[in-house]
């Protein structure tokens, strides 16, 4: 059931630096990038298009796109929230918008304001005015396996999402644990769930490991099939609600699970814990990634 | 094939405090195991019983010992390396010993000053020894899944001194992840081997989180029936190799994948998070732990 070949979608510069408490120059997140491609990652996450007002660390997203290498063999995508992100994606020029909204109630009035209902709605206006532009749409559902306000999550609640979103024209779908919540029977019973009501969509983890158990739900997720899942370098990130709390699941420690367990990635290790160490020595920081220099 | 009831040994007092600049008083480690006890913690490995000059952490073993409570459900335990230490340990008491040899021959010699030859024969007399005594004998093995600087080890070799141990009179088996070398498909080959060749001894993991595999190698031990881990309260601990590393896996996150597997423990998850905060008061360090009192 293991996938032979996984790829891994890199989020750090989106996820991991919107965390961080100044902005980094758009010019070392274009060398990030640069060191990205090299290491062999093909799809990497710029930015997310929100209020620069908000979230001043993502201000420079149309610069950003302006600078990305010309490479067709790497998709860069974009995190869109409102129409008003998903217009700034389109005229950056991104092949591809991740179009993000919540299965929690709380979360999502808290993070944008909406109801679920509302921003289900405006998800499906997004989706369809991405695809009417050729760009492609990867929908995600955050807080799939719970919230730290509401607890677990419904699992019909979130399929109804899932078949609503996919429905609307998004090619792929990513259950998103925000909060670090899931375990190895919540990855189990909602993969097969989606599985067994979607067969045919492409579905991506993208976990967090708020409470240790980042690398394990993505060890369930192989097991139920799962070949592709958003990373950040060094395990940058972390959780708005708990202080503190580790980030998202770190690339080289997903890379040196992945290649123990001889399944391909086509991302060199060392690579990545070099951009770990520039981002490091950037922000004055220690990351959470367990994977060093002297330890790969 | 997973266990419904799993057994921890707490280790933070031997394999965690080993690592710190300074000894914890007496005091505080049986303030500790009496914390541990009302958590609900039934095996606790209170000291190694090594030469205090070279290891001062552990040079109150015989207080320790002298000063533990009487309870008939608790297993108190220490770890020997020699032939003096099995001494002091069968003087003091405990009614548990764990006899521990490494795999590595580079590890062995460092550690000890033995060959994996001599260490093994006196491994034996030290089992046989203990026997008469009606002490109950864990045997471990060490780097059982690696070696910093040899590598992988031979499954062979480890198999061929697994039942050597158990011939020798030891009751139960640890295989040891000392530098946190192991992975899931080196868990599950070596445990199937392991059981294939001695079926009826228990076989435990001792595991660490150096390289973040930590808790992805215990569920693949789960996975393959096992019931017995040793962890350490926050995660204490390091790897005398990889200076800063993370060491063993911390006994409340473990405990977070249990229970979230609606598996057994017996034992209290917020009792373990103040343990760790009273060493991490202690220490003035943080521990790796990633469950604190906010997110349990």
């Amino acid at each position: 059931m293991m996938p032979e070949h996984v790829v891994l979608t890199e989020v750090g510069l989106r996820d991991g630096l919107q965390f961080e408490p100044r902005p980094l120059p758009t010019a070392k997140k274009l060398e990030a990038i640069n060191l990205l491609i090299r290491a062999g990652v093909r799809e990497i996450q710029v930015a997310s298009f929100v209020n620069p007002k908000l979230v001043p660390q993502m201000a420079d997203a149309e610069a950003l796109c302006a600078g990305l290498p010309r490479k067709e063999t790497v998709v860069f995508s974009g995190l869109v929230l409102n129409k008003k992100g998903l217009e700034r994606a389109l005229a950056g020029g991104l092949q591809e918008v991740e179009v993000s909204i919540s299965a929690s109630e709380t979360h999502s009035r808290q993070n944008t304001g909406l109801s679920l209902q509302e921003a289900g709605q405006q998800a499906r206006q997004m989706i369809a005015s991405a695809r009417r532009q050729n760009v492609r749409v990867k929908a995600s559902i955050q807080c799939a396996f719970g919230c730290v306000s509401q607890g677990r999550i419904p699992e019909d609640l979130v399929l109804h999402m899932a078949r609503d979103l996919i429905d609307s024209g998004a090619q792929t779908l990513s259950l998103a644990d925000t909060t670090g919540m899931a375990n190895p029977l919540a990855i189990k019973s909602l993969l097969e769930s989606v599985h067994g009501q979607l067969p045919f969509v492409p579905v991506s983890l993208h976990l967090h490991d708020t409470r240790g158990l980042g690398l394990v739900n993505l060890y369930c997720g192989l097991e139920q099939g799962v070949s592709s899942f958003d990373t950040a370098f060094g395990g940058m990130g972390g959780c708005p609600f708990l202080p503190g709390a580790a980030g998202n699941i770190a690339t080289e420690d997903t890379l040196n699970l992945l290649h123990g367990l001889h399944l391909s990635t086509g991302i060199r290790i060392d690579e990545i814990v070099n951009i770990t160490t520039l981002m490091e020595n950037f922000f004055q920081k220690r990351y959470p990634a367990k994977i060093r220099g002297t330890v790969s």
